[in-house]
Parts: structure tokens; C-alpha cells; sequence
């Protein structure tokens, strides 16, 4: 009797394991596998089944059409639009079809980015620059802690992770690294786009980056969470440009910057209360993207001696020279900026690596081709994280 | 010149804000904006802008059609399709529109639900069924830490949601529920669609239910993590099954029963090491839906010491009298069995009601209306664990 129960569990798991959960889905029609993207060689084709429509075209991040822009896809046996391509060099990109002029993602890819309230599927091509991308053997813990900020008024979503073998170790503690978004984006963007998790996880299994925690807070000072949880913003209080300036400097600073007030008053005593961590300047660690970047610069003006590693990356952001003399006072361990020769913030960037080197702050002033993408920040990370705490 | 150096700053920001992180967005055009879903008293209307398709349907999880199916929608001024519905009763439900034949996501609902490989808009109607599938004051923390299985030779992700006030007490220790998902699913298929970490923080906050951290594995033992990681799956041993009918039975029960072996003997430890727990059957329990509910059984008739909550839905599986006996002789304290009387399980389940009454072990028989949906797992998970370490 057990014997045939366990058999028939065994059919029935059988069953259920090829379909899907909700009733629904073991109803639905099975068609032809359709497979997109597919990478063969050094060509790359997308295909994508529509019966009905009237054109296809394929919308890439990357410029697949010489004249830029889509490219025509064509319709073939089953109504299987696709179109092969080059196969552009090693990086992540993203893309979508446009479907009768409607975006439409690939539902043949479950690999997908969120930008903010965009999802874009994502084309991995795999070589030297993104083998660091992808999963690695020992892999990190990703979580999302909340905390309670004070200074904002709001309980907030951070993502944190933490380095494998943390679990494994209890008594270790780990430095910190600090990694802040841009504008649109929240705190999952680095996870996300950014790839921190597989960056991190790699460099760590090679030996290449000290094992390190990173924590990615919400960047956007009226935001609890990123939109995908449904959580309402909260109105900021409206700044009276000229009360503001009436205001002492310091207190000025702090009505100004709320969110880079409660990123070190707030996050970093959250994450070494609750997390095994060194907590001395030493072993902090901040970077930022764009406006991320900018948030970099304002926390290491305001807290000069609270980070010894300090990384504005495309940064939208600047600091005077009394700034990078309380920097160089401070004895900060590094200062690594980049910016792509292309982004429209490389002036900007420029204007800081001349006051840096003014002040005889050293410092890396590390170049890239291109512009404000996620191809550069994540070439920042890959680049910079192994230099940290060292 | 620190001031100019703000102004420009706040400046910068105020124009980075509205837009997204990358360059492209910067050039995307302002169309006007198109609201959907929107909920206006009794009715929900959806919109979607297409300017050249020749005919766009909503299609509804649920049943907006008299006809059953999809929802034609009319084209009104700037291309905007759109569709007034009765709303329909308090809960979640999902949909996608039909664009030419293709099925599209609402670009501008930004809640979506992944079930397995598709991702799929969420309407949630706001009433007493779904207070508390929507965001509590109070949050836990919700983790992804890995495991590596000896059992299944692979290194895989788990979920865990641990209840708010878990890092503010140090010394606190919590039971645990196990909680699994079914055919179709991953570790993220109860946070995404089960809304477990909202339906514990509410009942949490309320005082409603135990804190509890709560533990979902990935049930799939070729699996290391969901799909969306883009890790290779592990072919699975192909089991002879002449050769397993020749093993001793404690044997051929861990052949055939890899991943409850896996969890019983590996995922429970792990978590019992690496969080503060009470490691005593009275703080464990076990839950699952359709296979999950199948591994919920297997790994009480395998375990029948280790869990003193058992609760199997909508079930894809059985247990002898024997087994039942264990269970009872083992001090069983809630076993509930749930299941929707329009299931296609339906009778497994009443048969195993019998074997529980037949056997005299006190049990609740939770039958509520529908089938094998999210809407009743959500409602089953609602229901039982407030019933849970009391």
C-alpha cells in the first residue's frame, strides 16, 4: 500500500513539476519552443512569435543598426518574427521588441533588468569584461532590511550584502562598502543593473577584493522603498530657498541634504549595530553614481572623516578647495573618480580631478570610453572594489 | 563660491531627479501621461497607448468577460485604449493586455507578480480580504542566503523573512515556519505572489500571530535558484526504478526524496546555525501548496518528530494510517489540511481528512471555495498562522 502511494506521489509530482502552479497554466496550449536570444557563434538571433501582427522590430541598447534606432525583424514558418546579428563585444545590454509600435519584452528570456519602472530584458554576451558579470561558485547573501529614520521621517528599505563565508564566521567582521544609486534609481538598482552581487562574489572568490559588506541604500530622500512594493512617498517639506540661507552653514547643510544626513548619522550606525562589521574610517568605504555620486561627494564634505575610500563615479557633485584639504587632513586612504570621455558630467569631473590634484590630494582620476551607463558603472565597481581596504 | 558650488548642486539633482539613470532616457519625449489601473469607487479602468494597433484586449485573471476571456478595449483621443470594469471583489488579481495577438505588461502599473518564467500585472483591490496583503508600518527583513546540498550536490538560494524587531533583539529567539512553494515555483514564489512578508507583518503588528521567521527553500532539486539568476540547472540522476524497488525502504525513501532530505537534514540546520532560533519541534512547523504540500507530507510521514505544525494545501499528496499514526504519537499540535472545494485535489485531500479522523488525530479541515489559486493560498497562509506556536 505505501509502495503504491509513494509510486502514484511520484507520478503526480511528476505531472505537476512540467506545468506551472496556478490551475490555469495546465490549461494553456503548448506551442513550438520558440528561443531568444540565441548565441551562436559570433552572431546572436531573436525571435519572437506573433501571430497577428503587422511589423516586428527588434529595439536595442547597443547599436545594432547602422543608422541606429530598431531593426526590422521579418516573419517566419509559425508566424516566428527574428532577426540574427552581429554579435556585439562582451557587455551586458538590454532590449525589447516593438510589436505594432507597443514595447514588448522577450517572453522567451526570464533574464530581465528593472530601471527603475522600466523591465528590460537583458542580452549577456558572454568574454573577458563580463566574466565577472555572471554567477560565481560562492555566492553573498542579498537582504533587505528596513530602518527607522529620524531625519526623514519615513522607515526606509536598504539592500545589504554580505560576503560568503559571513555565516561561516562568526566572530569575522567585515569593512563596508557603501554604494549609492542615481537619479531613477533605487535600492535595488545596483543589484539589478549593477551586478554588485556577482562583481563582488567573483572578485572575493578570486582573491582579488577583501571580503566586504555593501549597502545600497534608497537614494531618493521621499521614497520608503522602491516603487515595486507599492509604498506612498512622502511629500518633502518645501524649501524656502531664502530661510535656508538665513540658516547657520551647518545647519543649513543638514535641511539640504537630508538623505546624506541619514546616510551617516543614521544607515551607518544602523549597519554596525546589526551587522558584524569594522567600524572605524578605515574600513568605510562610499561610492555613487551620478546623483549617487554627488551624494558621495556632499557625505565626504560634510563627514570628512568618516571614510577613508571615497568613489564618485559620473558624478553630478563638486568640492571646494577647503573640501579636499579637510579630505587630505582626514588622511583618506583613497580617492578613486571616473567618468566616461563621453558623459555629460566629464567637465564636472574634470573640475574635481584638477582641484584634487590642486590640493595635493592623491588620488585616480580613471577615464573610460563612453558615457553614463551602466557598462561604465559597472566597470567602475569591478575596477575599484579590489583596491579597497588594502 | 561654496554656495554657487550648492545652488548648482541642488540644481543638478532637481533635473537629474525627474528623470532615469541612463543617458537614454534623458531624450525620451513626454507624452501625456496615461493612468492605469485606476480605481474610481466601484469601477477600475485600464488604459494602454497604441497607436498603431489594429486592436487591443485586457485579459483578466479574473472573470471581467460574461463570456470568459479577454476584454476588448476601445481606442479614444492620443491612441489611448481603455475599458471601465465593474470592479471585482477584494483581492489580488493579475492581468496583461493583448495588443495584435501579443500579450504586453501595463507599462504603467509598476506591481508585478512573477509566476515562474512570466511576469504579470497586479490589480489589488483594496477591502477586508486584502488588508493585509498590502504593506504593514512594521516590516521584516526579507534575506537570500545559499546553502550548499551535500544531498543534491548543488549550492542553493533560500528566502527568509525574519519579523520586524529581529535586529533590535538580540537575545530573542523565534520558531520557524518552513513554507514551500509548488510545481512551477521558486524560492521567491510565496514572497511574490504569496505576499507572505505583508500577510506576517500585518498579523505580527496586529499581535495576530507569533513573530516567526519564516523559511521558503526552492522545492525544484535541479534548481540552484530561480530561473532569473540564469544558473544552470543540475540533471537530476535519472532514478531505475527497479533498482529503487530493491533498496531497503529507509533508503529508497531518500533516493526517491531528495530535496526533503535535503530540507530536513541540511536547509533546517542551516537555519537553526545561522539564525536565532528555537530548535525544538515546537517551534517548527511546515506548510505547503500542491507539491510543497506533497513535500509537506513526505516530510512528515519521513520526519514525524521534527515538525509539530503540519499544514498540507491543496495537496498533491498522501500519507498511510501508519504514517498518521507517527504523527499522532509523536505529539502532533495542528495538523491543517486546506483545500478549495473546486480543486482538481480535492479528493486527495478529503481522503486524507478521513485517514486523520480515522486515525484520531485532531486536525482542522479548512475547505473554502475556488481552486488551485494564489487567492486561496494567500487566504490559507492568512487563516493558519496565527493558529501557529500557541
Amino acid at each position: 500500500m505505501k509502495r503504491i502511494l509513494t509510486a502514484l506521489a511520484i507520478c503526480l509530482v511528476a505531472v505537476l513539476s512540467v506545468n506551472a502552479q496556478e490551475l490555469a497554466n495546465f490549461n494553456r496550449g503548448r506551442a513550438a519552443p520558440v528561443v531568444s536570444p540565441e548565441i551562436q557563434g559570433d552572431s546572436v538571433t531573436f525571435r519572437f512569435r506573433a501571430d497577428y501582427a503587422t511589423y516586428v522590430k527588434l529595439s536595442p541598447s547597443w547599436r545594432a543598426n547602422p543608422n541606429g534606432g530598431a531593426v526590422d525583424m521579418v516573419r517566419g514558418a509559425n508566424n516566428v518574427w527574428s532577426v540574427k546579428l552581429p554579435l556585439p563585444a562582451p557587455e551586458i545590454y538590454t532590449y525589447n521588441f516593438v510589436v505594432d509600435g507597443v514595447a514588448v519584452n522577450d517572453p522567451q528570456n526570464i533574464l530581465v533588468q528593472r530601471d527603475g519602472t522600466r523591465f528590460l530584458n537583458m542580452l549577456i554576451v558572454p568574454g573577458q569584461r563580463t566574466e565577472n558579470y555572471t554567477e560565481a561558485n560562492q555566492r553573498g547573501t542579498v537582504s533587505h532590511p528596513w530602518y527607522d529614520s529620524k531625519v526623514l521621517g519615513i522607515n526606509r528599505r536598504l539592500t545589504v550584502y554580505t560576503p560568503y563565508g559571513y555565516e561561516n564566521n562568526p566572530k569575522k567582521k567585515y569593512p563596508v562598502l557603501y554604494l549609492l544609486h542615481g537619479a531613477g534609481g533605487d535600492e535595488e538598482a545596483w543589484i539589478s543593473m549593477g551586478r554588485t552581487a556577482q562583481i563582488l562574489d567573483n572578485l572575493i572568490e578570486k582573491g582579488l577584493a577583501e571580503p566586504m559588506i555593501v549597502v545600497m541604500p534608497n537614494g531618493n530622500a521621499n521614497q520608503q522603498a522602491a516603487a515595486t512594493l507599492g509604498l506612498p512617498t512622502k511629500q518633502q517639506a518645501r524649501v524656502d530657498r531664502n530661510a535656508l540661507q538665513s540658516l547657520p552653514e551647518a545647519e543649513r547643510n543638514r535641511v539640504a541634504n537630508g538623505y546624506v544626513v541619514s546616510l551617516c548619522e543614521e544607515i551607518v550606525p544602523f549597519i554596525e549595530k546589526n551587522f558584524r562589521v569594522i567600524a572605524k574610517p578605515e574600513a568605510r568605504a562610499i561610492a555613487g553614481l551620478s546623483m549617487g555620486g554627488g551624494h558621495t561627494i556632499t557625505a565626504s564634505n560634510l563627514y570628512p572623516q568618516m571614510f577613508d575610500y571615497i568613489c564618485p563615479l559620473s558624478a553630478a557633485g563638486s568640492a571646494s578647495p577647503e573640501q579636499v584639504a579637510a579630505l587630505k587632513k582626514a588622511g583618506v586612504k583613497l580617492y578613486f573618480l571616473a567618468c566616461g570621455d563621453a558623459d555629460f558630467l566629464f567637465e564636472g569631473s574634470k573640475t574635481l580631478d584638477k582641484t584634487l590634484t590642486e590640493q595635493g590630494l592623491d588620488h585616480i582620476f580613471f577615464v573610460s570610453d563612453g558615457g553614463h551607463t551602466w557598462a561604465n558603472w559597472r566597470l567602475y565597481l569591478n575596477t575599484f572594489a579590489p583596491k579597497l581596504f588594502k
